[in-house]
């Protein structure tokens, strides 16, 4: 499937956007079962962006950026690109030109499995970035990859239209036909969150807020005073 | 030894934490004969913070942090908690939940040889963490450890009640009986460098400072112009 | 080579230096066809500082930083401080007593393909260094290194006098006497990128400002609504 | 979608798996256009078998192996049993008591993103390990995974069914429904690697029998003598 | 505790080493309760052999193997050494002349968290080395280490006098206090495996022999045909 | 200078080659002064050649194998070629058609950073490379890169004509105009270590051979029976 460009892919609404923005990555990986987290390596060139969008996605060859320019025109306003390698590659495929230019389409951030580069310039013109590495190495434009095929990015398979959250913890990928789902238990466990942290800032132990005790009494814990005394 | 609590560990004074925090990492490692240094992948979530004080370690399992639950209700006021884990591991063990009930109690810090998630809030609350990723992957609270054993953490052997220093440099472990040799140490150190400090701002060099130049030259030291004059 | 100091290398200009550090290394990377970066595991120990200077070349052994004292004393004002080690390593040889010595030279900052440590103190007083690790590990001063020799360092070669360029993206080496040529063809480059710039800003296409959709034609690129459509 | 088995798969005849397994990895992985590798980091536990076989496949939790037990159920003869993790983890999950099991089935062998261990015993008994580590670390049975669900095992997507071919250059998946075609093209390719072979064993040169000259000129190719000639 | 030897440690009878050794590392490792593993970057230099031995341990510095001359006259027949460094390194600290001289000794083999040298040498006198690398780089005799203290190596702490036991799964450490108790837990592990290797062997599953079934529809397993029943 | 072919390098007699093989990497790189040692992730494709020629280098893009098949027609009996990539990659560049060729110009062997696979033919028809990884991932023939230009390979600089020698212990790099001394030096070398190791095989220890002892104790060793001892 090298050399094909996908036109028509779904998405989802700017709303919903915002909303899954707002409960972040750590809350929404949790609410649809752990599943869909690239790989702890990918982090944001600067801290504090979160944002959230359908994802349009590229699939690169390593040290060629060409597919890049492609993917562009395909990207409508709130849309999150992503850009996976054939192979792993930490070249800096991206710099601010591209920003510029995705900036201008409306595209809210990027997540790029392999490097970036301009970070300096990136960060003063706010467009976020999470990638593999910061390198300056730049890349050829000689070789076909594809637009909006399903990928395999930092671990994570993303199907394009596929909704991607990405904040200082990482970044993660929900099916675009989970995005209502996920959206509302990721807000009911938020909302179940607000009385533990009370709880547990008055001093509470999460050992009685969960109730741990009996079952780490049946998995057998013990407690000595001191490690001398088990010798006894 | 797994499922085991232990409840009394030896601590030291609020003051010599203070004073251990204030020395910084560099200084008391070498203060200490060099020894004691966790692997330097250990790094703090934001940079800024230097904490000390002593030890409450947990053994956890991968992807597992029920042991967290139980080493909370074992801190007190100064603590810092350190967390080993059975096998190398990088799940986003600690978040703020769990920083939230850590503060609570007036706990230092943490340090994890493991992955931290919720960093936004955490940099916001203010609450210290050095550990080996940031990864929002969640877990699981199904298997035993223990707390308050002696740990091999990121390197380092951990016992509990030793001083646990860290700041923008890693962390150091004190064994509990050498807190008051070691600070000692550590301040006669700092107060040497403060000459030499002068001195080398003044524009004196190292050579000369610590009187270099005669044992470099029984080494066998060779000034050249060029290294075409080598082939002469 | 071992133990070897050579006492004269070729400079260039404040004036040249303070034009490459304005472009910065991803473009005088590009300038000079992509040789000659840095591998990217070398970061900045805080964001922001961009330099450029002549190199002086450090040969060190593993966890021994003798030489940097050595080498402190060839330094002119406006130099950049180069240390490659002979073997990996990533102890903590360079902290802010050799920063201070460093600083009162007039040296720009420091490559070490090593550890470095004191960072808060470093980040304070405004020393920026590239470094493989942060690592409070000190070292000795027990085997001799050689100063002003060839080097390989972070996979780049630099031969003493080349221009080092430094800032948030990496590092690269630029041969000394290609310093002119390379710094004008980047600034030919930065010329040719702001009309791009504006141009992509206000959103025409990569695609069509660099007249890439008939080699993609040529290529064999294909378009489709859907991969449904693929099946038919 | 955790703690889900799924009894029913797709797989196909062991007169394809045969032909599979006598193409090996490279010449499949370039006649399905250079997709479905897994990560290099894939090795055998012991050099020489090359196997093929459709994927039952499993998700496991760090450090817990139970689903393997669940898995093996699920075998049918002639599968390949392939064991992704739901996080970064070496474990041993598995070693000589599952292969015997594994073997009483007519499994043809293990591909594991995660570690394998008792490889003395594996390899005197012929049941061949693909693994991201060797390692003796044994695992619980405490937490729920799934069987043969699409899993993404060391960077390549596997659904249930799809061929599994692996050998000394490592592993590769061909998705269900093409096993046929690539099968078909992979012998194709390896047909017109015959003759080519004994035209370079003849002495013949790429350049010539791939007809590189031309493209090579074109695109600006230039032959000297010796680089010094360049300063001319 | 820098330049320290320590004469004398605690030993076992070489009857008991030749028991641990016949068990095995992952058999040890479980009966010992998953305590004491070696990181699995820690390989055999060549394939098959298994040994077990009392710790004769040394503290090197990088790249200076001087301790090991210091440790070798501290070795007793049936002695296994053991070399941790005070930093990450892999230089070739151990070659075929120190092999030679161990093997004078009666040294069993050794285990060295840094680099090893004239691999095929060793292989051909069959000295067993467990290491983290092969590497040529020799390594200077400059700075003082200890032997005979306590060490972390590789992530396991060994105490002088413990019993190290490596074969091809890797290395694991066991306490001098326990290793009868260890290896009658071993021996009865061992037993017990005997008959669940002929039950599985002659095809029971071992969801049936260690009951499986009931716990795994306590946590909520869930049998389907295909995946696509969920969805109904 | 990319692009370029270089036509004109110079070599040394296969009698030297014989000589340097024969000697092996670790004495050879012990003989230059412990220079120019390739990383120790540079490993055999399979145990046991040893090989030494002059070095045809290649400067290659990532994933890109079009400048072998120029390389090979600079070969002559008795190279040994030398890939270096422009960026770090370990795709499988090579395999048993470029083997071919290679073997039919009497090329020695081959020395890569990157990926090699065919790796079951390879070491059928007896063809060595070291490479950074075994890889089945082809590569592209789309951008130009160099021949017999200087490169920097695995962390080693390497000449056109300079000496490779490569076995089980790794690659060292040999600058052609030293060829003569070093070997010269290696096997003096040699001839001292037969009498040493005869001696320490007889019993003697390093301690007494190399005269150590006084050295020792200069630098402040301190010998107790037990660590106890210590505290008194």
């Amino acid at each position: 499937m090298n050399g094909l460009v996908v036109r028509h892919i779904p998405r989802f609404s700017a709303e919903l956007a915002g909303g899954l923005a707002a409960l972040g990555v750590a809350t929404l990986h949790e609410a649809q079962g752990r599943s869909g987290l690239m790989q702890p390596y990918m982090r944001p060139i600067y801290r504090g962006p979160a944002i959230a969008g359908p994802a349009v996605t590229v699939l690169a060859q390593p040290g060629d950026n060409w597919m890049l320019h492609v993917a562009i025109e395909q990207c409508h306003p709130g849309d999150v690109l992503v850009v996976a390698c054939a192979t792993e590659n930490s070249d800096g495929m991206f710099g601010d030109l591209l920003a510029t230019s995705l900036k201008a389409r409306g595209v809210r951030g990027l997540i790029i499995d392999a490097g970036c580069r301009d970070v300096a310039a990136l960060t003063d013109m706010g467009f976020p970035v999470w990638s593999k590495a910061i390198n300056a190495r730049g890349t050829v434009k000689a070789t076909l990859g594809s637009v909006n095929i399903p990928v395999v990015c930092a671990g994570a398979r993303v199907v394009p239209g596929d909704a991607i959250v990405a904040d200082d913890d990482g970044v993660v990928v929900i099916p675009n036909a989970a995005v209502d789902k996920v959206l509302s238990a990721g807000r009911q466990r938020e909302q179940a969150e607000i009385d533990k942290r009370m709880r547990l800032a008055a001093g509470e132990l999460g050992l009685d807020i969960y109730s741990m005790r009996p079952r780490l009494k049946e998995y057998g814990i013990r407690y000595v005073d001191t490690l001398a005394e088990l010798d006894d």
